[in-house]
This record gives structure tokens, sequence and C-alpha cells, in this order.
């Protein structure tokens, strides 16, 4: 079956400083048009510190799109489109954890939300940290928190955990150590 | 430590159909103001239907935000604000793959883009699985393709499987079983 959806036209409603927004004219598959709102992202890196007795680093952070604070793994964008998705992890997970790292691997991506956003988020697990220095942005306050890797699973199989990039890159990892 | 950003004004950038945009002033907790850019969205759903053999009915289709087909779980807005998010749940799992479920269970939040996205997708896993009847709205195209649990599974850890919540939830169901 033919499902491609072809751009006709695009239209620039915002560029802002994290995402940009458009409304695309599309042809659809069965020949008709249709309309699609885009809202574009840089993109992004996440990643999950855990020491050799399975601690895992977590930052809580008022997140102000929910009103809450937000439990959840680091996590960052590029500080220019320069930086490697590698660096940039290694580096925000020492920014926001003062944690830096000896292992850094990555375990895939994630698409937060396909219908409308194009953020990738690129995850990655951190081993082998040692102390270096946290050096948070002007605008970023966050808690930095220790749990047991069981600990966050049974918060993400309770509902209490909720990010999905948390979700996802934990349930990784967890079941990367089950194999 | 106080963490909460306090809204001093806020701008309508954009009222689309499935999103809208909106920057607001914000009061940081060291006294500053910086800005915040929130994508709002109105929440949806989405199932893990799963047999008693442990087959997944999955969909693949073209997602214009990154002009490829993404396999992807079943999932859907709410029809009107009166529809509940289980009604919803069951509706989208009929009309997009054409199965009823007679067993529909919760299984957690997730947030998609804690960010900027508001979006909030409400997870279920769906049992007891019967014939129904699909159909498709307007401007969707997909194809309905069964999945061995494990097979997904596997397509998760080797970072063929990218789709956020479809990560989460297939994850969280896989280890729901084995418990």
């Amino acid at each position: 079956m033919e499902l491609t959806e072809k751009q006709l036209s695009t239209k620039t409603i915002y560029d802002g400083s994290i995402i940009k927004v458009r409304v695309d004219e599309v042809l659809l598959p069965n020949g008709e048009t249709g309309k699609r709102e885009v809202v574009e992202h840089s993109g992004a890196v996440c990643v999950v510190p855990i020491t050799n007795d399975n601690m895992v680093y977590m930052v809580r952070q008022f997140r102000y799109a929910f009103g809450e604070t937000i439990l959840e793994i680091p996590a960052g964008k590029l500080n220019d489109e320069n930086e490697n998705w590698a660096d940039a992890a290694m580096r925000e997970l020492e920014e926001e954890t003062g944690m830096k790292t000896d292992e850094l691997i990555y375990i895939g991506d994630f698409y937060p939300a396909v219908a409308t956003y194009t953020e990738v988020i690129h995850m990655y697990v951190a081993k082998g940290l040692h102390k270096g220095e946290q050096n948070l942005d002007d605008d970023e306050f966050l808690e930095v928190e220790k749990f047991p890797l069981s600990t966050l699973v049974d918060m993400i199989m309770s509902g209490e955990i909720k990010d999905g990039k948390t979700i996802a890159a934990i349930l990784k990892v967890n079941l990367m150590l089950q194999k």
C-alpha cells in the first residue's frame, strides 16, 4: 500500500529558540490534500548514568509545560550544530549531575511524538562514573538523586515515573543487564 | 530547593487543529525572568493489543514530520472532550486494527516531551481480542501487522523500533508478563 505524503507548500508560523512551527499542505496517498502541523526540534540526548552496584543518578526539575517537578534521567540539547551526540551526552551528564563517564554506550533513538514533533532523542548508558563538576545553565534548576535501578523499574511499573525517555531508557538498560 | 517557575505573561502564537503554541514569560527560582515555549496538546491514548499466544497487533503508517513509515502500537486522540480515555482506547483499537477488546487494562501515563510539550498519552493493554470493524479517518492511511511480543522486544533492543510510546508500552507489558 502506498502510504507516503508529499509536501505541496509550507508556511513558517513561529521560529523560536527551542522549537520552530510550520504548517504544510500535503498530497495524501488517495490524491486528496491535507494539512500537517509540524513542530521542528533540533534533537537531544539522554543518559542513564549507572554505577557498578546498579545505582542510577537521576535529576528532578520543574517542567513548566506540566507545572510539576518531574524525575528524569539527565538530558539536553546540542550546544551547537558542530557538537556530536556522544560529546553532548557526556557534557550534559557532567553539567547536570557532576559525574563524568569512562564508558558511554549508545542504546538507540527515541522519537517522543511522531505525529507532530521532529525531535529525536539519542539514548546512552554511562558506566565507569567518577567525580567531575556540576555546571547548570542560567535558567536550569534541578536536584540530583540516586536510586537503585530496581527501584526505578518499580516506579515505572507503578506509573509513578511518567517521563517518556526515562521509561524507555531505564527499561532498555534493565533488560540489557538481564541478558 | 525551590524549583518552581511562575507565569508572568503569556502570548498565543498559533491555535491549530492538533496543537496550540504559546510563549510565556516566567519568574525563575533565582528571581530572574525567563522565556518558556509551550506546545499544548489535548492528550492521547495508545494500546498494546495482545492475543492469548502473545501476538501483538501493530500499525505501520507514514509520519509526515519524519518523512518515513513508522511501526507503532495503535494510538489516537479523543474524539471530543466528553469521551473518556478508556473509551477512546477501545475506539482507536477497533478503528485502526479492526479488533475489539473484552479486557482493557490501564498501564500508566507517558509524557512524550516534558520540556515543551503538554501532551500526555494514556497507555493501555488490550486482551480478549475479537473481530470488529476497521474504520480509518479520512486522512489516515496505515497497514496492520501482527508480531510476537518477543520479536517486538528484540526490535526495541536493536534500535529498530524508535517510536517512544511503543518502546515504553511494549517493554512495560513484557515486564508485566514476566512477573
